[in-house]
């Protein structure tokens, strides 16, 4: 790792607009707001809201955080160049980014040749025309203009003389920024670093005009970040991207890679360091907003990217972190973590025990027979590496900490299906029927509850037989359902494995549960998802520990 | 795009051993043959198969595949350096290597100081020795060697002279390939450059051997991919890396990058053009045997990686591909996807058509009209790639080539569960049973049959109800049942979709179901999979067609 330098880096954050081009991404107009504030809060320079000409939605945030302004962060309002053959003072591109009222736009414009043509259907010369006035009518007008440079890579390398008037025509006009999309993703860094030396070389020859260059790609080539990297090494001050790599096709180069790269190893400053801590949290917000699931194996911020699994790695890492982490996890705000599995040690149960804020000790025979309890479940296709919260309510078993909270005396689920229509639709929209019967300390409760699938109807009757007597059950819910058959190659009768994640609307958790039979299965895992949501204040030792539950560890019971 | 050279570049794929690692793949013997195969048949020069002295799973694996051998790859086991101060005859790491018969070995030693110490907790001399004596000693006994030379860069940064001693020690005990590993994933493109030039020195003053040079990266500062380009831009002729780029912690070098990446980018050869168009196909089928979900913004094979969203990009594209797509998706047998107006993909239809022996014509209207119920059915959550048997069946209905066998009237699973002792026990022995009524021409059968799951039984009573009509059915057998949550993030009510595989005791078909409700969905593939299994003999236009099918097929009905 390179020691600290104070070059800055200016991170250009395009989640907001190119980043909802993800299929799958529909952003209402607070979570726009609620992201930038993250974003201001995490210290990225520059955030663009979005193309207030194109999308009425986009015009409505402008206006909105006018209301709410941010601390740090220069909002940018993101437009093309104008029409071919309009006049700019009446063209509708340009007028609506007046109306936003940022201090810095980004326009764009055509730096390739074939779409001046096929895209534009107009000559090379007016598309000069087209960048050189919009960039000096918006800069007219008090604005501070960023150019992006569509397809810059791919013009250049067909038509490099014109590619570089296209960049002139910008700076000439007044631009601050030039910066080099690779649009369509293609380029390979050997590919980058001879293209900036052209335009390096065009700005030192300009006679009398300025202009930084910045970077902005797509990881079409699977090399995005690499990219990025490659121009800053050969002189970009702007990297744009997205948090999580967020964008259209195969995504663009991933703001909570880049960074800690740009920051941790190349020695530039891009945000604080109190701030870079804040980068998992910030990756995990976000895909919550957007609702897609994390990428957990994402470098620096995802859940594995510092999981050790296996016995020799597990002690190296305990004897010193760098034989096996390339950078510590505190600096970007992530956790290590210690995976259990076969090829578990007794180290990795009281690295996790310590997780769980339990001090396990090596002479404590708890310690050993939890190991033994831990590789006979997982020779029977447990597994502990996704379900934590099983991993506990174990741990705290073994402790004599794990009150009985309700016990299942029995449980029945009917499905049915008359399904002549159903089939012709070519679908089985069959009803699920559950019953339960739950004892609770002395207390016997038998309910029913319906689902659109076995699953759900189990998990309805059982809340609902349980809510009255431990009413934050209410807040739980069921966030994501995997379901793993194990021996696949026997059938119908292999074993299968749930894994279940819940929340109580603040914390997640998973469990898990293992039988011949897949009702079974998800029933094991369902009731540890609410048995745990249960526990877990208790655990944590906090006034939260909802009465009842108090009242079982005190010894009482109903 | 540079213009095709014929350098051949050696692909090493580590998916059995170190995409392994990854958390939540755990693959069975079986599992491992048919990857194995599937690489075989992409052009793979290298299969590392796995670690047949750590593992005693890996070590059948080498065993049965002796039994059904590869065409075209070199298998590969894989081994540590002989342990400190043992006798390489006498050492349990090097003897189960030379049992798994392969002709080729790769000997992993370390080459950073710090872990010789805090890991082996040895000598820089005995690790050298050790390196020396497993090379010689596996060469002695006819093997070819690979040398991978783990935490390459980050030992020869902190150590460059020692780390090029335990290089030197291989070469000099006759290892054919060095293998410079990027263990901890936290090297940048530039660091691979520098270390690449000491080593390819070191290689280059050697007075007798010779060696080539390999290159392994870790993707945990998001630039494996890139960092592997830059190796073999520097001289590297071999490259490792895991299909979909699984591994631990933020995985390894995505071979379904990388491979496309050197083949159309840089003009290596690397597989056969007629092998790249099989990429796409072979990254989601071990997606799905690894039971992961594939990365559908993956880079070449991706579901969206050639994806347009309406309005200007479509037009363009579709005037002129290279516009927005940096290369032709067929190359790698993907699929240019129009995310909101319906089309292309016509080809992929009579390509698979013609794989079922149908000679399709692209004029034939019955073509777009199943291309249209694919795409809505795809859309709905149904997935074609794995489960052929299901394509055929609708492939065939629209040919009006699929006879009615039987219709479902109805069913009804009932799982019962008085789990007092079985809660006791960890596990939940519940019983089902199912009830069917099954129509077969102009008869009504109504039957019922138990199993130790919902889907056992309603597969036992299906069966049960048909036999008697259709006696072939006693044949038939569940070999592989696989469920996946779509969309998870809604909990227990998301859609299931469950694939199975039967076999007839020679042949063996996938067939797919989706539903909201698992049992539903189960029932769609279990009784798809047993009507493929009665026709199939008729579609292969074989004697075997079972009579009672051949009466329906000529008119005839019960």
């Amino acid at each position: 790792m390179k020691t600290e330098q104070s070059a800055p880096l200016w991170i250009y954050d395009t989640t907001l607009r190119d980043g909802a081009q993800r299929e799958g991404i529909s952003l209402s107009v607070d979570d726009k707001l609620t992201i930038a504030h993250q974003l201001d809060k995490l210290g990225i320079a520059f955030i663009e809201g979005g193309w207030p000409g194109a999308n009425p939605k986009d015009k409505q945030f402008f206006q909105k955080l006018q209301a709410s302004p941010l601390r740090q962060a220069e909002i940018v309002a993101f437009c093309s160049t104008r029409r071919p053959h309009t006049a700019v003072e009446e063209d509708p591109i340009l007028q609506p980014i007046l109306e936003s009222g940022t201090r810095w736009v980004t326009v764009f414009g055509k730096s390739w040749d074939l779409h001046v043509k096929t895209g534009l259907k107009t000559t090379l010369d007016e598309n000069l025309a087209m960048i050189a006035d919009s960039v000096e009518y918006l800069r007219q007008q008090g604005r501070r203009i960023i150019y992006d440079a569509e397809h810059w890579f791919d013009g250049y390398q067909r038509n490099p003389t014109y590619a570089l008037e296209t960049v002139q025509a910008a700076i000439d006009a007044g631009a601050e920024w030039i910066v080099l999309c690779d649009t369509n993703g293609g380029s390979l860094p050997h590919e980058i670093a001879e293209s900036m030396q052209a335009v390096l070389q065009l700005i030192a020859d300009h006679p009398t005009r300025s202009a930084r260059i910045g970077i902005h790609t797509h990881n079409d080539s699977g090399t995005a970040v690499a990219n990025a990297l490659t121009a800053v090494q050969w002189g970009a001050e702007m990297v744009q991207g997205t948090i999580n790599g967020y964008g259209e096709r195969c995504g663009n180069a991933n703001l909570c890679t880049l960074i800690p790269n740009l920051q941790l190893k190349l020695g530039y400053h891009c945000v604080k360091s109190e701030q870079l801590t804040e980068l998992t949290s910030s990756s995990r917000l976000i895909s919550e907003l957007v609702n897609l699931a994390p990428d957990e194996h994402a470098p620096f911020v995802g859940l594995s990217a510092f999981a050790h699994k296996g016995g020799i790695h597990v002690s190296a890492v305990q004897r010193d972190p760098q034989t096996y982490e390339h950078i510590d996890p505190d600096t970007v705000g992530n956790l290590r973590r210690i995976v259990i599995s076969e090829q578990s040690g007794l180290s990795n149960v009281l690295e996790k025990a310590h997780h769980c804020g339990v001090a396990l000790d090596k002479q404590n025979p708890v310690s050993r027979q939890l190991l033994q309890q831990l590789k006979q479940l997982e020779h029977d296709g447990y597994q502990f590496e996704a379900a934590e919260a099983s991993f506990e309510l174990l741990l705290r078993q073994a402790l004599d900490q794990r009150p009985s909270l309700f016990e299942l005396h029995g449980f029945d689920v009917h499905c049915y299906c008359g399904s002549l229509e159903a089939r012709q639709q070519g679908g089985f929209s069959s009803t699920a029927l559950a019953t339960v019967k739950v004892v609770v300390g002395v207390q016997e409760i038998l309910t029913a509850a319906e689902g659109n699938g076995p699953v759900s109807a189990l998990d309805a009757a059982l809340r609902k037989a349980l809510v009255d007597v431990y009413p934050s059950i209410a807040k739980f819910q069921l966030t994501d359902y995997k379901v793993r058959i194990l021996d696949g190659k026997r059938g119908t009768s292999a074993k299968t494995r749930v894994l279940v994640e819940s929340t109580d609307g603040q914390n997640r958790w998973t469990t898990v549960g293992v039988s011949t039979n897949i009702i079974g299965a998800s029933y094991q895992a369902v009731a540890e998802g609410i048995e745990y949501g249960l526990l877990r204040p208790c655990f944590k030792d906090s006034d939260e520990c909802p009465i009842g539950i108090r009242a079982i560890l005190n010894g009482q019971h109903f």
